[in-house]
């Protein structure tokens, strides 16, 4: 297959590349240090990212901004960071993909556990992974050409726990490996409209 | 109790009026017919209308846009219909009331099947509500002076099924009354971070 992966030099990212090329073509996106540059918080330079490809298999986005904050602290502005991001631009990966890529195609998105389980601060985070939990429910059952969406919902992961695994009390650190299996699901598998909850 | 109720002239709206008039005190808030005007859309709307009203203990809502449309035809702008009102509108009710509501008091906000069950043509109100939910989880874990927030999710409901019942197929019709309880539930319980799912 040929992937096209956005978000590839990301923790979670360069996990899941690792993983797909080991048995596929992987083409990175992202804002730097990439294959093609692509910001997804743009409409725009999302549709010109897909002009510039062809023959794409399956679409896996691992990027998406949200910022995290106390509620009482976070202004509207911090709430439209990730809503441009992580929600919007994950919601345009597929509603302008689905026009390029292949027959059969898969989009595969992330969020995380924060969706089922926010710890302090990720009011923003727990509203856009929701979000795009339904979104995809949706979205699987219009889409055309035999088309796939689903989304990998990891939780905290090993490699993320030096950094901020304070900030998840008694959570599981999931392996990078179990995380990247979980995007396996997706692109190599036939399910469509899931959200594949690692963890 | 003293309860601002927004979104009062809808079709739940109503219902929750003639359930919670029974018992408390209800100001209405709405763009029109209202006994204050706001427009959720707007920040600035909202605080205007916290700072007209004094001494209330539970803010409802029934209101909030979101646009529909078969997907292969939904633009970006159309998701943003439902960004502005029903999700981000109903997280400004919460993140700029809290600071003016009494002490242990309560948002209700209000979603809809949609969220777990999307018919076609739903996947921004599918995306918006599912943020909803997971904002409410969050929110709930970090008010303060024992502030609660829950969501009503109602299906398709009796009221609704001349005008949009074929839309959904095989759904049960909930009734208004059952409708309105939910919100009862979140209003006059003491619940925190629940979807209260009636259908």
């Amino acid at each position: 297959m040929k992937i096209l992966l956005i978000g590839a030099n990301g923790t979670i990212g360069k996990a899941v590349c690792k993983e797909l090329a080991q048995r596929h073509e992987v083409i990175t996106a992202g804002r730097t240090n990439a294959d093609v540059t692509v910001d997804i918080t743009k409409a725009d330079s999302i549709e010109s990212m897909f002009k510039q490809l062809k023959d794409i298999d399956a679409v896996v986005c691992t990027a998406g901004a949200a910022k995290w904050g106390h509620f009482e602290d976070l202004s509207e502005e911090d709430f439209y960071v990730g809503v441009h991001s992580k929600l919007m631009g994950q919601v345009n990966l597929v509603r302008i993909g689905k026009d390029y890529i292949n027959e059969n195609g898969s989009f595969t998105l992330i969020t995380g556990i924060l969706a089922d389980d926010p710890v302090r601060g990720t009011a923003v985070s727990a509203m856009v992974n929701g979000g795009i939990h339904s979104f995809v429910l949706a979205a699987a059952r219009e889409l055309k050409r035999g088309l796939r969406v689903n989304v990998v919902a990891p939780g905290l992961v090993e490699d993320s726990v030096e950094r901020i695994g304070h900030l998840f009390p008694g959570h599981r650190a999931v392996s990078m490996t179990e995380a990247a299996r979980g995007f396996c699901r997706s692109v190599e598998g036939n399910v469509t409209g899931e959200v594949i909850r690692i963890y």
